[in-house]
């Protein structure tokens, strides 16, 4: 089973750090960088993009909302349309440090509060999509393998990969539990090693009430800034080799 | 003779204006959009890009320094290598937008206090061409026609067109006259109808104190909020289709 | 019949211009002064405190969300109670600003957006009006009359003074009628001729249905950025001048 | 011999962090707090003054050029009299904070790259300390015993205090050893004992030559980013108390 370890990365700004980019990314076989919205500056971009290139991670456009001092996790009632042009410009951007340091961005997503923003109004969805479409037509959108941002990609054509979370917990709708509720955020190696193997073995979690739900995913996530973020990627990185998985980026599972 | 009328645009921001970009894009040939640090958001940037591609005026990435407040006119002794990724964060925003409204960003520069400290420090003018010429080869630098970009530019072998001021006093070297001494900046329409013709005559303007001074120049600039910019610039087109002369865009000029 | 002409001024942002304040300053007696979060620096809180001193216009903190580019005109999920600290640092500095250049901050409210999030959230309301009465228990706060706001600030003793819109329709209910909506924005001269004798009359405005709506309220707003707003604001003077009205600051007009 | 014990804190802005506030707290007797320009915002600005409230630290306005990208550490040509409202919107924010908070600010200063501006132009020098005296009369500046900003303060009746910096080499003038060079920042615990015992003994540090040079200081400055800054801060605090110092604010040493 082939299976990709995704991190958002490059989350600090001027003199600001946020999680430990550079360990991460020996762990990680792709990486979604901030683009200078939520977080991340050119030259974070650029160390960055060096790192992921040095370490033959795929790398992904992480756009955020324009808000550095929410961190781009508050909702904003933003112009739909609007939206979908600071997300291309920050695509572009990453891209072009990307290409003048031999290195190519190969998928795109949103970060924070879209997810919210997102599942209210699909219109901020299509309008994404249609966008990193336009842009390059060849970019992969890694995503909840149930949600909108799913049914919508598939229409359109534009290439995606199932998406799951090694450091959160589900519920039996297979959805996030909210980060402010207790045991929503999994940081013991032991329970990460334990779901990392039944995920490996049947597809599935088990959400917090005990049922089993299936996710059609190859993507791992483990967010950075959750306390411990290395030592779960390094379990999660062993918990797939010793079961037989092979690591391998984004670009080599998207359909 | 061909001649390209230049002017900066897209310089508000959110819901700010500066110039009539609208009526400007109307008489130009070429226009250098702000990129949103100095001025310019991605909606403008969308705007710009559209009225540019409707008008067949050429684009190019006009580069700001990390400081809306300011709008980009304070020196600041920023670390150049951070400064080199910056615009090339800037020139890959607009390239994005240009690309999916079906255009293309074909010059770029930098913008405001960029000229004093370029003229400090050769090492900003270097890395600054390095990257645009590591990001696009055909890149066009339009700019004084004596000054070190222009040297460097032809010794790494970056098209260059020759830049000049249509509301700007010279002094005897060709150097412009600083902004806030008397004359400096020239709204007078009959005066500009004199300057442009003779520099159509014989490639001259008159500097401040009477002296005749040859520039090798194909590109009139005129500043979009130079006080009554809309008729300075329907008075450059005239007096140059008047005389005799062709106006083109950067593209069709450069070397 | 004693009447406070307000408007929101100093809404421009480093070199740019929002309405024109110059002339406002000369014919209204209260200007609410963006604090630098939506719109304002402190150069240009300086240069609209030094006009209203010299016009004898009182000064209120126009406190804004912290999103510039959307000109704080965008609602934000953002946590009440970071809101209420954001809005004490606005009030703080225009505060300052006003205390060295000999004059003084008399009233505070909050600036576009937070009228949507006020309204679903009066968590927002109680923290803001709570900050202001611990900053300063007799800062005023000129609000809708019929409103929650009005309600809190006679609970917790803050002084209010009901405020009407010269340059906006009502519905029924006494509410402003979304601003996208056809008629919402009333620029007609006569129109807010006719209205402002209305009101000075009886206390009502003509909702959009025909139907007359009370308002306990002696403030009228224009504003600065409605189109012909130093018009409007000089025929609402005229009208109030010729109807027997003396216009006076929001100061003597509290409870 | 009474002594302040001084930092830096609340330099980090939204999500992001930089020293480590609640410990350096502890162990200094005054803090100088961000202001939101350079790093803090309104959150964290109300954090650092509860904090300082609870444990008896002084407080002071940290002000710091509009630069978050830069940390307010790159030097600006800021027109001088545009920076001196800059730092009063900064120094009112912080004291609005303050007095809600039941608490007042009773020092002042510039942050970063102020101290290469104000060394080249005094006229930033004479705005600053001006405007910090027409705020409030009492406010106290810290500041290098021998430079132009203590002359000044004098001159125009501010009060001062000389400061020196635990974690720097100073050379024979007695000025600050640039950062980038080798040694120019201490975090030997035992060169730290060493080095306040001998100031503590005669008024002196050991320069880089070997040289003692005399410092008419009373402040004892550890940067909060400086590595192992909390350890230095204690060794600071023991070396005092175990030399018969007494640690108190600032606001008992000023004159």
């Amino acid at each position: 089973m082939k299976i990709d370890i995704n991190s958002d990365l490059g989350e600090g700004f001027g003199r600001w750090k946020m999680g430990d980019d550079e360990a991460l990314m020996k762990l990680i076989s792709s990486a979604n960088i901030a683009c200078g919205f939520h977080a991340g500056d050119a030259v974070i971009m650029t160390r960055m993009v060096e790192a992921a290139k040095e370490n033959g991670v795929a790398i992904g456009a992480h756009c955020g909302l324009p808000d550095l001092l929410g961190f781009g996790r508050v909702p904003m009632d933003i112009n739909p349309r609007d939206l979908q042009k600071h997300m291309l410009y920050q695509l572009g951007a990453l891209s072009a440090i990307a290409k003048v340091g031999g290195y190519k961005v190969t998928h795109a997503g949103g970060h924070g509060a879209m997810g919210t923003m997102f599942a209210k109004n699909h219109e901020y969805v299509e309008l994404m999509l249609d966008v990193f479409k336009a842009y390059d037509k060849d970019l992969i959108h890694a995503t909840a393998p149930n949600g909108y941002a799913a049914t919508y990609a598939r229409k359109i054509g534009v290439r995606t990969v199932g998406k799951v979370f090694a450091d959160r917990a589900y519920d039996d709708e297979g959805r996030l539990v909210n980060r402010r509720l207790p045991g929503a955020v999994i940081t013991d190696l032991n329970e990460v090693v334990a779901r990392v193997s039944q995920f490996l073995n049947d597809g599935t979690f088990t959400a917090q009430s005990g049922k089993r739900v299936k996710f059609d995913a190859q993507c791992i996530l483990i967010h950075s800034d959750t306390p411990g973020a290395v030592d779960i990627a390094r379990t999660v990185r062993e918990t797939i080799e010793k079961g037989g998985g092979k690591i391998v980026p984004l670009t080599e599972l998207a359909n």
